[in-house]
């Protein structure tokens, strides 16, 4: 039995320099122009854990952008690394290390890094989540 | 209306020393001779957001510990900020920044700084969750 897949306590350590044993990076989403410089490892969700949530890493290099999008289900982003820009509806955040954002159901939003070092962040979703859309710019629910 | 108490987008903004604007520090819980020194911030959960689970930094002072305990809720913790020890049934495991920990349901923890410096973590849980009790490691279910 592979005790990785089973719902079992884990410990994943971190190397210094962003990242962990046990994680393997991945690509944020498949590839499309709406996104760019984004990877993914996923702590907690994927493997057989029972939580109602998932806890991802992204990690945005410089140049690099989210999709601008919105969907249902909430965020809330712990920054690990670096800085970035969070805009949220008509809002932008200039996000640095410790910095925690609550993006409300249905907020248009993106990740975005003008910097020159990577920006990394935890991300908290609940583990069942509507599939995310492109963002309606037109009817931004904070700006209305 | 008081939007910090809205399911609206929130900023946290985090001072560089581990405090963070709107949030305030309270006990880990009502004092007992369980645990010692611990403080806790929530910054979603307690405020209106509808996510499933919530998040809260917990911060061990040096000589400080939390409650040895098990619930059937699982944890997952990420250190922001010094080094502590996490007991997990039989095992102990040295956590400084950016290891992530997750606690399976069940499975007595515990979070120990035998360091000199603040141990902070973020830990997140499902916003519905049981009470936890006292551990009891004649039976841990790691080691059994």
């Amino acid at each position: 039995m592979d005790l990785r897949t089973q719902n079992v306590s884990k410990y994943f350590k971190h190397d210094g320099q962003f990242e962990w044993n046990h994680i393997t990076p991945a690509d944020y989403k498949p590839t499309d122009d709406s996104w760019k410089g984004v990877s993914r490892r996923v702590f907690v969700g994927e493997t057989g854990e029972s939580p109602l949530f998932h806890l991802r890493y992204f990690e945005v290099e410089p140049g690099g952008y989210t999709t601008l999008e919105q969907h249902m289900h909430e965020h809330v982003v712990t920054v690990m690394r670096g800085t970035g820009t969070a805009v949220v509806g008509c809002k932008e955040f200039e996000m640095g290390f410790g910095d925690v954002l609550y993006v409300s159901p249905d907020d248009p939003h993106q990740f975005k890094n003008e910097g020159t070092e990577p920006f990394g962040f935890m991300c908290i979703v609940n583990a069942e989540r509507d599939r995310p859309r492109l963002a309606n710019m037109a009817f931004c629910p904070i700006c209305e």
